[in-house]
């Protein structure tokens, strides 16, 4: 009982703080009106948000049921047809309060309403602080072709929030698969960049609570540094798909065959492959394979996928969308952890070597 | 006939001159697709353009129904849903052919489809030609609130083409009020930047079609320079707007009183309300405001306003989408001719003033 009561005071403190810097970042923007956008789960949450966006500006509540299928385009218009009802203008500003749905879609509405207003992101999921609400990518997916296909993000922009503000204190309400999907980009993020911090990321339980703040605080910082400097994926930002290649042919597998699992196991799951394929075509030390599958064992639902499922992955892994008609898939590899290599074609027997023995492995 | 028979072959000159600037162009992208949007009026003149397509990459047409009630986001989403099922992908390329609508919509498709995809406009009007096609702005109109209200260009992208190609001989085929629509934007253009090709433009009469190539030509290249420094509207790009706060008004009541008139004609009256208000300001010599009510009176259609519409036209232009909240609305003014002033605010009484002498003097 104290120690709860400890908790929520580190709680109150916490969510302080990050209402706090919402505060300091609206007063420098000189908005005429604020339009809040949240989805139904997150709302109950967010007054202490509102509070504050309402001493600086009338701010009005935009409200999307809760779910990835709400991505949509009919989402978006409504949004945009709900600011311009408003009397929204140029110097109105949006306030994204969610996880990645809510930054895609409310950062997408944000590009294109009267071609482009400012936005901030208050991420309130890992995955949000530590990845979607960084870096401008917005978008929705739609479904396309006679099989109304479901394509993820197949319609947005580029468009870069004012400020991303990290809720952490909202992080312990998520249920367990989502702090295990953004522990997946977390995982990624420190194989991509710092040795310490990957073996700091491999000794850390996600269910715990512990030591995640800074973890989720450096990822943030470490992909912001990349958008920066390559906003729209010219070049160095792709080392950002790291595990994503295979983990999105998994995220499709296991939709089709009604067994889900969230964006970022099948990350962490990716991140296997792309290391035995780093170790195969690069040399990475075995032991790294090894680690990593301990952990990911231990930690990740299994994906349950068989061997009659790698012929699917392999053709979905051709049909990414970072490759061009006709080309081998291009994956992030690894010399060594902290050592990406941007872009590397391996040839089609390395990569269903590479898928078999992911499958031996787990 | 053999008038006839010498216009034929010029045509087709030009026509081959414009088709081989496409094929240039095309041959820089290394395309993996192209996909070709137009509309149902321009589709019919479109082969030489689809044949040149063809010979660089597989090609598409995408046809879209004419008019500017289909410059909607229904629209938008049968050309994306349309690319996606054809399998584009962001090394594809979209082809605009035809006037500002198709330019406006294929241009946001592109800057949509997959978070931007590369596209070159061929314009066959003179407004796209001097205007709608360059600079990037792209967009749908929306219609918001309970009213239903038209909201032109309220959703949209910056989005620049590789090329806007300028088909020039298809001007011939446009009707006479879409030409004089362009040549409204022509005067706009030569009062922004040179009174000699000023002096030029009123020496043309717009239904001869000579001495316009060279007008469209040098209005184009001068809005692509300003875009160029300003491309996304913080500055020195309004001056474009010259025209356009009074001319956004009267197009609006016009269209309500269902006597609608083209977007370039109702510029070219707001052209006479900004000279009216640069004199009054500004101290612009009063001959520059008789010489171009002549020509006006002579060239185009009356917007047929009475003062009973001047209220009607004061509420709209306080409600620009360039204003912020409760401001006065912005002008684009001259000191002379040549020599713009970005952003001045009249006094409500000026600005009034300035309407009833627009009506006395026509």
């Amino acid at each position: 009982m104290s120690c709860n009561h400890h908790h929520r005071q580190l709680s109150d403190t916490a969510i302080n703080a990050s209402v706090v810097e919402l505060s300091a970042r609206l007063s420098e923007t000189n908005a005429d009106r604020i339009f809040i956008v949240t989805d139904s789960n997150v709302a109950p949450m967010t007054s202490p948000f509102v509070e504050k966006c309402r001493e600086v500006a009338p701010a009005d509540i935009i409200t999307v049921p809760a779910g990835e299928a709400n991505k949509s385009l009919s989402a978006v218009a409504s949004i945009c047809d709900n600011l311009s009802a408003s009397g929204a203008t140029r110097h109105s500003l949006i306030v994204n309060i969610g996880g990645g749905m809510i930054s895609d879609l409310g950062g997408f509405a944000a590009a294109i309403f009267k071609r482009g207003i400012r936005y901030i992101n208050v991420a309130t999921t890992i995955l949000a602080a530590v990845d979607a609400a960084i870096g401008g990518k917005t978008g929705i997916d739609t479904h396309a072709g006679p099989s109304r296909l479901l394509l993820k993000n197949e319609i947005g922009a580029f468009h870069k929030p004012l400020a991303t503000i990290i809720a952490s204190p909202l992080f312990a309400s998520l249920p367990m698969r989502e702090i295990l999907s953004g522990f997946g980009e977390v995982l990624k993020t420190t194989m991509l960049f710092s040795p310490s911090l990957y073996s700091s990321a491999l000794a850390t339980s996600p269910s715990q609570n512990h030591n995640l703040d800074n973890l989720v605080t450096a990822c943030g910082d470490f992909k912001r540094k990349v958008t920066e400097l390559d906003p729209t994926e010219k070049g160095l930002r792709r080392i950002l798909n790291l595990g994503h290649t295979a983990g999105h042919a998994f995220e499709s597998i296991l939709l089709d065959k009604g067994t889900p699992l969230p964006h970022g196991v099948c990350v962490a799951h990716g991140l296997l492959v792309a290391l035995i394929l780093s170790h195969i075509c690069l040399g990475l030390e075995s032991t790294e394979i090894y680690r990593y599958r301990d952990y990911l064992r231990e930690t990740f639902p299994s994906t349950a996928l068989s061997c009659r499922d790698l012929n699917a992955a392999e053709v979905l892994m051709a049909h990414d969308k970072k490759n061009r008609t006709g080309q081998t898939p291009s994956f992030v590899l690894l010399r060594a952890i902290g050592d990406p290599v941007e872009a590397y074609s391996p040839s089609p027997s390395d990569i269903s070597q590479a898928l078999n023995i992911y499958l031996d492995l787990l």
